[in-house]
């Protein structure tokens, strides 16, 4: 009978499985206690052990979502929805020191627009880089809808390196989407304009307002997009939307869906109904289809026109070249999702309730043999809607965005209006459960859904809605997004996940497994270009030189001093700062910040980073690393002292606070021989384990070598003055080995510590 | 036999005694495999249990963390450890149109520094405003330790109020913190410069550079600081740290301490020591000790001196008058804690092993009766360490900062080196308990430990260095914030939260119920002044006028479409966008942005904001609502169209895309009248139930009120072009109509829902 119960009752079979230790019987009391106290159910406690990850632990997904109006990316762990990190984007972000060093700077200027900043941007889709259609994990590129661009991220230090302004188009959403190759990026339009940026009057709109969708080039190697061998194809002045590359029967071929197709202008205004009534008042919008593969080769055969520089291939070429064609869909979609065997796409009109899918099978054979059902106004091939469906499925009211499971013909589509996610088979038209979610879901996210390798098991529900799910904030209120359980036949919903800071529209998520992220660079590294900075400074070789009227600070970061820690310039001079950080130590980040001049650095280890600006006020202008670096930290500092113009640099002596004696001197060294028999100690106890076998340690034991090496150095310097009797310095000296010793001492505790809580064993030298 | 086991085994025994349901079983089975799956231990999932907040729960307590470099403050909950908000402070953040509304660059503009922009701030330390010590939940501070400023923000709202420049310092540290009952705001010198900003050689450091300490007056009714009865007392040019306000028996006292009171001048560029090794080479520094109530009615009696006219009160003076005294303090510390009943303060000095309690009783008594130890070199008495000095207890290596328990006697103090936090008894001096941290911990945080009724419950340590405890994301890591219980004598480690962006150095938290935010504004509302806009505008009364060459736009944003639609200007004219949020729906925040002219606002519930800027570029400039705000968000759109400099409006009539016939609005009449049954059978629904007693719902309805009576609006002018035989505009209206019909059932069905979740019951009419 007992055995009976410990084999129903999960928890109780695994504390009788182990004994019944005592603090097993605490663990168990308490549990039941804090369920009470805090009124949780079964099922929530289900659900906290479903996403609940340890310290230490590593979550299976890596989620990339977009930003929102924050312009930035943002970096989640599923199942635990942890946030990782915002990458800075489109906006300046003081903490990566992204928009304040001159190489990042750099990256922020390619996103100018005639010239002057966008100190933003309106991030919508980010997409994970693949190789034959699987995720690969090496880079993550995203768009701006308000001023449309593209910005190219490196997974390998999740840094920017690149953006690029879209030369034709003036507002944009349907990207970033990658080719299964990541060959090409594409890009579509969203509210017409003249490509040619000409001011034309909204009367003139039907005949010189146009849509588009661009395809950038991608250079794998070079890691940056090749923006000479990108081009678009122009389309009707329809607001195109989302959009997706075909894949398998379909790969050459893009997808890319509308909305306002009725080319209605508002003008409330003017009393006219606004553009939500003639922009939703006909039942169906057009999917574009592009032949990509063949537009690009229509334009290495010079096809193509001149637009702002830019080729394009006009509508009429296409048309005549058999590349695009429309086929209608519900009206006002939203979601473009190509199957993972590239078979078919699913598309939903939000003020609808279906699912439209669409055989890819059906459509290439009515485009083989020209079945054609119209033209619309501007001559392009209309495919007849029933005869490319494979079938429309009643899925709730406004439906919008699908995504794949692990299993065959198994889907999930957000469905707004009724704020639910529904599952069903689209291969049988069925649908298999619902789930209610908090509140008004925008799109979803499975993952690696949008692969040929969907991974089942998780799906966020990304809500545009958090009304009272979370503690009040104001009335600007976080966004919601829900994860739920795809594992079983029945979605279970496990977490909401507060969104701080900007509007994600959409995510990807990737197999954690697949990102190998660097943790230090190569010393002396200008990240955003990826190449050695030529402004990098090796230990020792610091120096201050005045080049072409700019004073060059060639300095260095280590734990925990700035050199140079004085720099002097004459009012009017440009300085430079460029800092190289010579940690080696994993997380081991200094900041540079200078007051007044609003200069804010951040430099990983390895990282060289400079700031350039004019000294244009006299002053004394402190700076220090702005990272809790090590227990002197506060002390790791500087001044930028700025003479008036005119004036020549004092060179007075300094006039010491405080001065120290032999007394001092002896203390000190007494002091440091002490430290050292306690690092001696620590160092037996590790040397005398397996660290080699653990990572980790390996590492902090290279760093505390490192902080080692540095004080005998230190060490030699206060024993010279000594020998010359100078001991003022060979106490400071002393004390500066002290500080290495410091060092030494934090990290060798903290490998110690380490080996013994994870099962380090003793070894025979 | 049965029962014991039940008893003892708190899950199963819950089982048990709901009657062992089949669910209830798979709830066991699956926990038990769950944990076998994701590898949890029993105390992991009893962690789990305590800090999974359900979907819609609350937390306990809300923590306001400084952002560090990002110059933002950071909402997480507690013990959930979600982040809820990044408040935008020092640094523009276009999600919340921080730093590009108009309203809201006024506040960024109060933070300029001889009139140029500084775009970031190194935040450290907010403080929650406070009445007779306990945190009241209206006002948050927060300081830039880079350039010395203190910013204001106000809990009805979560939005920053106001940013104040520190007149004479050029780097600080030791702010915010309020007084007992938020009169002052204390912000304390770090590095020491010249007061005057004037250039000033190192060789005069010890005589022309200074410290001080700033007392900002806080005018509670304005919500606002008063700079004009701000005061500062100069301090000698010893690095101030942090600081604390006395209460109870210390009350009208502050308490700052400092390192490098050795003077030290680095030069490791000059082959002398670094900083780091000159600031730490003796065994002690200074506690500054000023009698803040004192020196404000010596300010008030004209006893200040004018420097960048601002009120200082002199070394001199303040000696003279007996409001300042030194007490040394363990070396290089960091932390100044006075505990709730005012009797002591605790210090640790970084580079020791030792946390210090100081007896203010001792301290007092050392100070009526004259009795000090020395003088220093600018002749500020200091007392003896010894005399002062309740107890000194050894916690571990490089203690920090210490943090009250709601048990009196008990505090917390983090242990940088040893990466531990350390529980003892400063009554009685005794470690009680320890706890290793992952790693490197900077300050730490317990409920309320900063006020005068510490809640106990939660500890959360703010870690420097993350490490290898979190995916890893590229060489810049998040930090790692633990949430430790410690509720029973042993502390134990709950979670481990990334910080996504920003290096908190310091938190508060507060209990979530004095927390009392509005979800809206009064409509029209300009939020950062507090008061109605001079611009606001109410539906049907949108304008656009030219004034004082000036184009202002007065317009309105509702779901889903912003009046005006057309903007028309001529290139080189002033545009001035003023935009008024209809909505009174909770989280119905829309956005504004448009094309290549940097702007981007977010506009919640009520508020009006504004966005001007020089249309100096011909052309067409899309413009559109950046948030997900309803079914047809993609359609709320308009264009700016700027003419080229000399031109005339066009005028030209608009060639419509698509028309309407009498068999298109009969068809659109026909759906509209089917919407309205399904609506009409949720409004029944609904008030067939006691829908009153749940508050969000009576918002719900009274949302869904809104949207039919617009319906009825649009309805009422569709029947009117009908009769016209406009079928046309007749048929447009029909989809306004409908699309207000959409956005009402969207909220009911929204109703609906909460009611049946929530137990509501029939109510006879």
């Amino acid at each position: 009978m007992i055995q009976k119960f410990g084999k129903t009752l999960g928890f109780a079979a695994l504390a009788l499985g182990m004994g019944l230790a005592s603090s097993q019987v605490a663990a168990q009391d308490n549990l039941e206690k804090v369920m009470k106290e805090r009124g949780l159910t079964q099922k929530d406690v289900l659900a906290a052990a479903k996403t609940y990850t340890p310290t230490g632990g590593r979550d299976e997904f890596v989620a990339f979502a977009s930003g929102g109006q924050s312009g930035q990316v943002i970096v989640y762990g599923i199942p635990s929805m942890r946030i990782l990190k915002y990458i800075g984007v489109f906006t300046p972000e003081p903490w990566q020191g992204y928009g304040f060093d001159d190489e990042s700077k750099e990256v922020l200027a390619q996103g100018r627009i005639k010239g002057k900043d966008i100190t933003f941007g309106d991030t919508h889709h980010p997409a994970i880089s693949e190789t034959n259609g699987e995720y690969d994990g090496k880079f993550l590129f995203i768009n701006d809808k308000a001023n449309p661009r593209i910005a190219v991220i490196d997974l390998h230090d999740f840094e920017t390196k690149q953006i690029v302004v879209n030369p034709i188009l003036k507002s944009e959403h349907g990207g970033a989407f990658v080719s299964p190759n990541t060959d090409y990026v594409i890009e579509a339009a969203q509210y017409a304009t003249p490509l040619t940026h000409d001011y034309v009057p909204l009367s003139e709109f039907n005949d010189k307002y146009r849509g588009a969708v661009t395809y950038w080039k991608f250079d794998r190697k070079k890691g940056r997009i090749d923006e000479s061998k990108s081009f678009s194809v122009e389309l009707p002045p329809y607001s195109q939307d989302l959009s997706d590359f075909g894949k398998g029967p379909s790969d050459g071929w893009s997808f890319t869906n509308s909305f306002c197709t009725e080319r209605y202008i508002g003008g409330i205004e003017n009393g006219r109904p606004p553009f939500e009534a003639g922009c939703s008042q006909k039942d169906t919008d057009f999917v574009h289809m592009v032949n990509w593969k063949k537009a690009a080769e229509l334009v290495a055969a010079g096809k193509a026109d001149k637009i702002n520089g830019h080729d394009v291939l006009s509508i009429d070429t296409a048309v005549k070249e058999g590349i695009l064609f429309l086929i209608p869909e519900p009206k006002s979609p939203h979601g473009m999702d190509v199957s993972p065997d590239g078979k078919f796409f699913i598309v939903s009109g939000k003020l609808d309730t279906h699912a439209s899918v669409y055989s890819m099978e059906k459509i290439f054979k009515l485009i083989e043999n020209k079945d054609f059902a119209a033209k619309d106004p501007y001559g392009i091939p209309i495919l007849d809607l029933q005869k490319s469906l494979h079938t429309q499925v009643s899925v709730g009211l406004g439906p919008l965005h699908t995504q794949y499971d692990s299993t065959p013909c198994v889907v999930y589509t957000s469905i707004y209006v009724d704020s639910q996610v529904t599952k069903w088979n689209y291969c049988e038209g069925k649908v298999l459960d619902k789930i209610s979610i908090h509140y008004n879901i925008g799109h979803l996210m499975t993952m690696e859904g949008d692969s040929v390798k969907p991974q089942g098991k998780y799906l966020v529900s990304l809500n545009k809605l958090a009304i009272d799910r979370f503690q009040p904030v104001g009335p600007l209120h976080p966004q919601n997004h829900q994860l739920i359980d795809i594992s079983g036949d029945k979605m279970e919903l496990l977490y909401d996940m507060p969104l701080p800071l900007g509007e994600p529209h959409y995510a990807v998520a990737i197999k954690a497994d697949r990102l190998k992220p660097v943790n230090r660079y190569k010393v002396g590294w200008n990240s955003r270009k990826d190449e050695k900075s030529a402004y990098r400074a090796r230990p020792g070789r610091e120096k201050i030189v005045e080049e072409n009227g700019v004073v060059h600070v060639y300095g260095t970061l280590i734990r925990s001093h700035i050199t140079p820690e004085i720099v002097e310039v004459e009012e009017g001079q440009t300085v430079s700062f460029h800092l190289t950080n010579l940690e080696r130590a994993e997380d081991e980040t200094h900041g540079f910040a200078v007051n007044e001049y609003n200069v804010n650095l951040s430099a990983e280890p390895g990282k060289t980073v400079s700031a350039t600006f004019v000294a244009d006020r006299a002053g004394v202008f402190p700076y220090y690393c702005t990272e809790f670096c090590s227990a002197l930290h506060l002390e790791m500092q500087g001044y930028l002292l700025v003479r008036p113009k005119g004036t020549k640099a004092s060179g007075g002596a300094v006039d010491e606070g405080q001065t120290y004696t032999q007394d001092d001197y002896t203390k000190q060294v007494k002091t440091n021989n002490d430290t050292q028999a306690v690092i001696d100690s620590v160092v037996a106890f590790i040397t005398s384990r397996n660290f080699k076998d653990f990572a980790p340690v390996v590492a902090l034991v290279e760093d505390a070598t490192d902080q080692l090496n540095f004080a005998a150095d230190a060490k030699k310097k206060s024993e010279d003055y000594a020998a010359k009797k100078d001991f003022h310095n060979g106490t400071l000296w002393a004390q500066q080995w002290f500080q290495y010793q410091v060092k030494a001492a934090d990290i060798g505790l903290r490998a110690k510590t380490y080996l013994e809580q994870n099962g380090a064993v003793e070894v025979k030298k």
